[in-house]
């Protein structure tokens, strides 16, 4: 078999067959096949596309082009969850022990953050003693005795993914949606998980800018996982206005104790009901209607927080700062103003993102710091009515010299109009 | 400005502007642009093709990538011939004598041969003494006195093409008309002549494979040539039936020498004629009328064997060769019978191409030892009616172990039928 003619083929708009798919990512995954010749048949796939066979057969063999997670020991217990990036997203830190008060066995890995979107293992680093690294004897012990781990990605996952991503994002091919689709699950897979459920964004703020995008390729991770033997569920949601209040990691942590603590945004909430109740209607085949009552009890209980505070603990991290969550260290506070009246009628989400990171909280190259304490409080959302003058959002940061411009990025960020913008709806649709 | 953005824009099928082209061909000349962003814009070009704009700057960049040749002491004059690539295709032996002849400068950079078409250069060193590299100054001088020399590819020509070629070779992305038309048309820009003759050939034995492919491609070629401040006509040849009687080298000098003394096979005259026309009608402005009449008369006269001659032996060739043929080396022959009664319905080119190769007549490889008195000659051509038993072709070859697969292969290149073929057209059409 020779790499010219997989990519001929490709170009020629045939489908690949198996063979030729794991000659291919086999090859380049050892460095039998060039750089030159992965990101040829990148480009003919993005103009030609993959059938959902393919799809999966290339899914599965970048899962297998490296290390992969044995949840087996916990049998069809397991589920995760994705997000294809957000601003401000904080819902894992929220649904995961929601999902394990109520039976459903979290083992997960999560990313850090770059770029304008952050990363779930950064904002529990804020919280002190937090442990992000674990053996993977330390973290299946765990899961056994606490039903719920949360670490960074350790191990070499889907090296097939990282080299193809990497190319990928030097060679203008990231947006295809096989691609894309067999990106994320094929790191998805290689966790171990046997249900996950999608987070798929669309809006001013996700690679997905319409409605129709993002069910596409929540479509497509869902077949994925069907055709590799897992199961998962896709929601589609809305982007376009920022999630809950708080950009920023120790920021965030708080605002899911909130969320937790049954008080916060109601939209975060929604949100992350819907995000369990998919999990658990996965992991244990529960009816929606079943799974919406049992999180809600959960969070209004106050299962869910105890949870969340057992897991913390257990990992290593000081859980008096979730059940006082003042005791988190803050950074100076300026306040950014409405600079006239109107109603906010958008919100630019991704531009927000970036704002936090100039203040600290986030990293534009893969070795900066990261500040904890900084970010931004987004005080009035879209939809409000505001006045001139009115506080519009709380920038926190260690670097004076940065707020100036911020303030200016954000106001930028927001759309004031003479008449309300029409009600958005959070959820667009779910996937299965 | 960002190879990333480059490849961006022709994805989404944006024309490059002149600015992004010379920064990717100037990249990818001194390797700061890699391998891996060059094929993908590469193959972007294959799915959303480039303006005629963006092929002449494209052909622009490529050919001032490195050395040209200064023909500018002779004005206007100068005329040069390219053909995409034919089996038995002595053309330039006999053209170039016919227009030195009659007052067209030919300065001529000539290629050698490699896998089914051969190369005038390897024909020409089957003439003892002849010398295909000459200095600049020699080459020069020799145009001066004699009107005419050929020479093979020296120096630096193109190299921004010869890099890209090689990476199109191995990325499945050659078949694109832009990228084709310019890669030829940067190496013979940077060869210098005024005028530029092209010989498109379409068929079995072609890259075109229809003559809308190849009228597609000539017309793209003169304007490129137009754009560029130069002039060029193509001929769109039909490449179904090989050209001539002979192919391997010794075989086609003695084939072009009978065409010069009025012998020899008519449709390969025929071409012969039309594309010394063509290059009279550029490098003097004649009438296709008026040029038409003086080719025929150069012929007959004498006059452009005798400039053959001279450039020969100008060049340090023996000229008694040409003077008499029978002194060329010949090799062991074998008949080829036809296996059947019937008509030759078809002969596939590359096939007769490959034979000859196998017989010595060319090189699989660039390393490969020519020996210049192997080869075929075609002694049934398509259209002609055959007995059982008939010798339809001779081989010649220093391998006596090559000529029962070699017989084998030559029988299995020609169609019989027991109908006689539709009669083909030679020229299909000239596009200026």
């Amino acid at each position: 078999m020779r790499m010219y003619d997989v990519i001929q083929h490709k170009k020629q708009g045939l489908p690949l067959t198996e063979e030729e798919i794991r000659f291919c990512i086999r090859g380049f995954t050892d460095g039998a096949v060039p750089d030159y010749q992965m990101s040829a048949l990148a480009m003919a796939i993005c103009f030609n596309g993959m059938t959902p066979q393919e799809t999966a057969v290339l899914t599965d063999a970048m899962m297998r082009s490296g290390d992969t997670v044995d949840l087996s020991r916990f049998g069809t217990a397991t589920v995760d969850k994705h997000s294809t990036g957000g601003v401000g997203d904080k819902t894992s830190l929220i649904v995961a022990p929601i999902v394990s008060a109520l039976g459903g066995v979290v083992a997960k890995m999560s990313g850090r953050g770059l770029g304008h979107t952050g990363g779930t293992v950064d904002k529990l680093e804020s919280i002190p003693g937090y442990r992000t690294e674990l053996s993977a004897a330390e973290f299946l012990a765990q899961v056994e005795r606490v039903g719920i781990a949360v670490v960074g990605q350790s191990g070499n996952l889907a090296p097939a993914d990282k080299k193809l991503y990497a190319l990928r994002d030097v060679t203008a091919t990231v947006d295809s949606v096989p691609l894309i689709a067999s990106s994320i699950m094929s790191k998805k897979l290689a966790a171990g998980a046997h249900s996950i459920v999608l987070d798929v964004k669309v809006g001013s703020g996700a690679f997905m800018k319409t409605r129709g995008e993002g069910e596409a390729l929540a479509r497509q991770m869902v077949d994925i996982a069907t055709a590799c033997g897992r199961q998962a569920a896709a929601l589609v949601t809305n982007m376009d206005v920022p999630l809950g209040e708080a950009v920023g990691n120790a920021l965030e942590v708080q605002e899911a104790v909130a969320i937790l603590r049954g008080q916060g945004d109601r939209r975060l909430r929604e949100l992350c009901e819907a995000l369990a109740r998919e999990m658990l209607c996965l992991c244990h085949g529960w009816t929606a209607e079943q799974a919406a009552a049992k999180v809600t009890e959960s969070i209004d209980s106050g299962a869910a927080f105890a949870q969340m505070c057992r897991w913390v603990a257990a990992q290593g991290g000081d859980a008096s700062y979730l059940e006082n969550p003042d005791r988190f260290p803050t950074a100076p506070a300026y306040t950014v103003c409405a600079p006239r009246e109107g109603y906010i009628a958008a919100m630019d989400a991704e531009a927000i993102g970036v704002a936090a990171v100039t203040l600290g909280a986030g990293r534009a190259r893969k070795e900066d710091e990261i500040d904890p304490a900084a970010g931004i409080r987004i005080v009035k959302k879209t939809g409000d009515f505001v006045q001139a003058g009115d506080p519009i959002a709380t920038l926190y940061t260690h670097r004076p010299q940065a707020v100036e411009a911020v303030t200016a990025a954000y106001l930028a960020a927001i759309s004031l109009s003479d008449t309300p913008p029409a009600p958005q709806n959070l959820l667009f649709s779910v996937v299965k």
